[in-house]
């Protein structure tokens, strides 16, 4: 592409004429030449890095994004105690699939989130492949006994929207292991949730369900190509064994913290609206897009309000929960701390889907909100913002939801969340400076609009 | 993000219904399980690299894709030759700042393409930073007559659409430097056009008009964080001087070549579609997404076409044009020759904004054929493409242009384009798979309605 052969072509901005129009293009000039969040993410990803519910990384960051909050003149800002599992992942994971005795081929390899680890000296097993647990609960129990189940089930690439892939196969990894014990199986190993042909293994959360720690498996994911590989060894010789060897730990609850501060409403102070992210993220990478990026886009929507001078009428909070990858502790105490206090939440806005051009929100709210929020839909188009779905609207503020409030999350583009999701390559060099604002910027005109106009109220029915 | 907390939320993708529906389905499903591209642009980026023209690579590139495009089974597979102009590098330039004598920060530097050399010992001058054109030409003559001009004018931030950032600085690269000679300047140093504050220099075409050979100056581009210390030396002391050296040159024009391959229409075989990107790139990098993206992609909708069995009414042509970069030799040829023969070119659609997810097209038509492609809008909303606006197409492509015929450019998303583009960082490893086949899937998309359907003609008037 060269030279100004597209200068003629281009749809010219329009100039913004309403109030509307012209709060919005000031969050977005304002965050493309003055944001902080792009600064905020550097110093979370590499001088924290990788923030796992209960490690020092996860206390580094509860400091120092309080730290950063105090320094925007809120109102308020707080830490909310909330007690978060602690599950480590111990020294670096170790596999190879054994072809024939003495002949091996090491692959990449990392526990999954909540797994215990394998004896000692590892775990060496013959190897049942299957393409999900339905095939997996048909087999004869003898084919599983004593043996590893291979997860091998990929993410499906016709999808457009890949989160839709990754709900489709996400339950082997969550719950593989759980239902392998039942066959009697020793060990799991899950093809990495990812569409991307790499080395890199994801890992993510599991549950064994109800299981008693001492019938529990251990549970490890496996990068796609070990996975090809494993697939087509297990097809050349369906005896070959797979060894596999991790000293993960779950030790006891620690104390943690969600972060919050909040600029109190002009008008209606006791309606409060919500914009979060999660400040824990997997320890394998730094967490940039996952959810570094969410985190900093919502303090920068507070930011915005701040430095455009806009004083809204309702009550805005920045929260960054603590625990939403491996037990949703934070998510659940704000929720009940503020059902306690008996605060009115009336929107909630979370961005946990990366740090990637915004392309939209999804709500999951009555039908004359909905209405409501399309009637904006517009006051986006300038800024590409095209696609408001109903849907769900994120982990962390789900436990808030009562039915009358309206909770929304930030849909990105959704093609490389996956290639770095839960992996080692989760890092800051793949978040784009702009792609992160646009992102915030977005935010911050939805719940300007929200402040604005308020929410459509269903018509109060007497008792 | 985790767990499957999203399942329930997506909005599920429809069943396709209509003949128009299902195509459309199988191109995207298509590319996403067996596309070609991503393995072409493998080899173009990685065995191949930068493709100048007149360059071994370029003709390597022709080599390939052609024997690529003879692998399809197409109706017919031809090189169209033309001349193009060969300019070289030459040995890697270097630059520094000189704060005072002895005292110099080197700063990374590419000779703009185009340019002639310095004096082979380098130049070395004073210099006067301007933030554009206009501003050069109000200083008097003696503030800049031995100096080296500095342009400095940053690409706009603020603009949601980059390449209109580009467009309003690009003239200081493009035209600079004839400008700065008509006041005296005896070099020209230019920032780079992109919105990141980085170390790598961006090189792009540059011309000096109707200069004589012996009155131009060379012109340099410097990456944007040596352009900010720059201007902050020159805050401090004005009279410190810049020193850069280079010895690039402009050698006769050789012989070159349009890619061309064509599946021959059916029932309209004269109405030719072309689909196209540039084969030739910069130098610096490997071009992948400028425009080695573009040109795999117009290779997979003919490949999309084979591969879901459907023949086409009019002639779909393939077209990588040689030269886009620094001539458009390529394009022009084109164009002539098709006159020349009388061709009927009904359609053309060009990929030269790099390989990232597809946004929608921008179209250069008539008012009824600009109506008639808003009507297939809907049909593209499943696979998130919005945006259908008015405005040019691409540069090869519109030496066609006839008033009649629909001339459109694919538009993806424009954030991260500049990051990369004409620079070092131009590599196969900033294209995501995904992003670069939905792109091919959206052209294969467009050609197919436009052959179904066929263009709005206007009514004849007899002479």
């Amino acid at each position: 592409m060269r030279l100004f052969i597209l200068l003629v072509l281009l749809a010219f901005q329009a100039f913004p004429q309403s109030e509307d129009e012209k709060q919005i293009k000031a969050f977005y000039e304002t965050v493309l030449t003055q944001g902080d969040s792009y600064r905020w993410l550097n110093y979370l990803s590499n001088q924290i890095g990788g923030r796992l519910s209960g490690s020092v990384q996860a206390e580094q960051a509860v400091a120092y994004t309080r730290s950063q909050l105090d320094s925007l003149g809120l109102d308020r800002v707080w830490l909310q105690p909330v007690m978060v599992p602690k599950w480590v992942r111990g020294t670096p994971e170790f596999a190879y699939i054994e072809s024939q005795p003495g002949v091996t081929n090491n692959v990449p390899v990392c526990a999954l989130g909540g797994s215990v680890a394998t004896p000692q000296g590892g775990l060496k097993a013959q190897v049942v492949e299957v393409m999900g647990i339905e095939e997996l609960k048909k087999l004869p129990r003898e084919q599983v006994e004593g043996k590893i189940v291979f997860y091998n089930r990929p993410m499906d690439p016709t999808l457009i929207n890949t989160f839709q892939s990754y709900s489709g196969c996400v339950d082997q990894r969550y719950s593989g292991a759980a239902e392998a014990v039942s066959m009697g199986a020793v060990g799991v190993i899950v093809r990495s949730m990812t569409l991307r042909n790499d080395d890199y293994p994801h890992t993510g959360a599991m549950s064994y369900g109800d299981l008693p720690v001492n019938q529990r498996i251990p549970a490890a994911a496996i990068s796609t190509n070990a996975a090809d590989l494993l697939s087509t060894t297990l097809k050349l010789d369906p005896n070959i064994k797979f060894y596999f060897r991790q000293n993960c730990r779950q030790l006891d609850d620690v104390q943690s913290y969600n972060v919050i501060g909040e600029i109190r409403g002009t008008t209606y102070p006791e309606e409060i609206m919500t914009v979060g992210g999660h400040l824990d993220s997997w320890d394998l990478g730094d967490g940039s897009h996952d959810d570094g990026a969410g985190c900093v886009q919502s303090m920068e929507v507070l930011n915005l309000f701040k430095k455009t001078g806009y004083r809204p009428k309702r009550t805005i909070r920045v929260v960054l929960f603590m625990n939403e990858e491996n037990g949703l502790r934070g998510g659940r105490k704000y929720a009940e701390e503020a059902r306690k206090r008996g605060e009115n939440h009336v929107f909630a806005l979370e961005s946990d889907a990366g740090g990637f051009t915004p392309r939209g929100f999804s709500f999951d709210c009555t039908d004359a909100n909905y209405q409501q929020v399309l009637s904006w839909k517009p006051l986006f188009e300038p800024y590409l913002i095209h696609s408001f779905v109903r849907g769900g609207s994120g982990a962390d503020i789900g436990p808030l939801k009562d039915g009358q409030m309206v909770l929304a999350g930030l849909r990105p583009d959704t093609q490389r969340y996956f290639d770095h999701h839960h992996a080692e390559n989760d890092t800051f060099e793949h978040v784009n400076k702009r792609e992160l604002e646009l992102g915030a910027a977005t935010m911050a005109s939805l719940v300007f609009l929200m402040d604005k106009y308020g929410i459509v109220k269903p018509p109060k029915i007497k008792g």
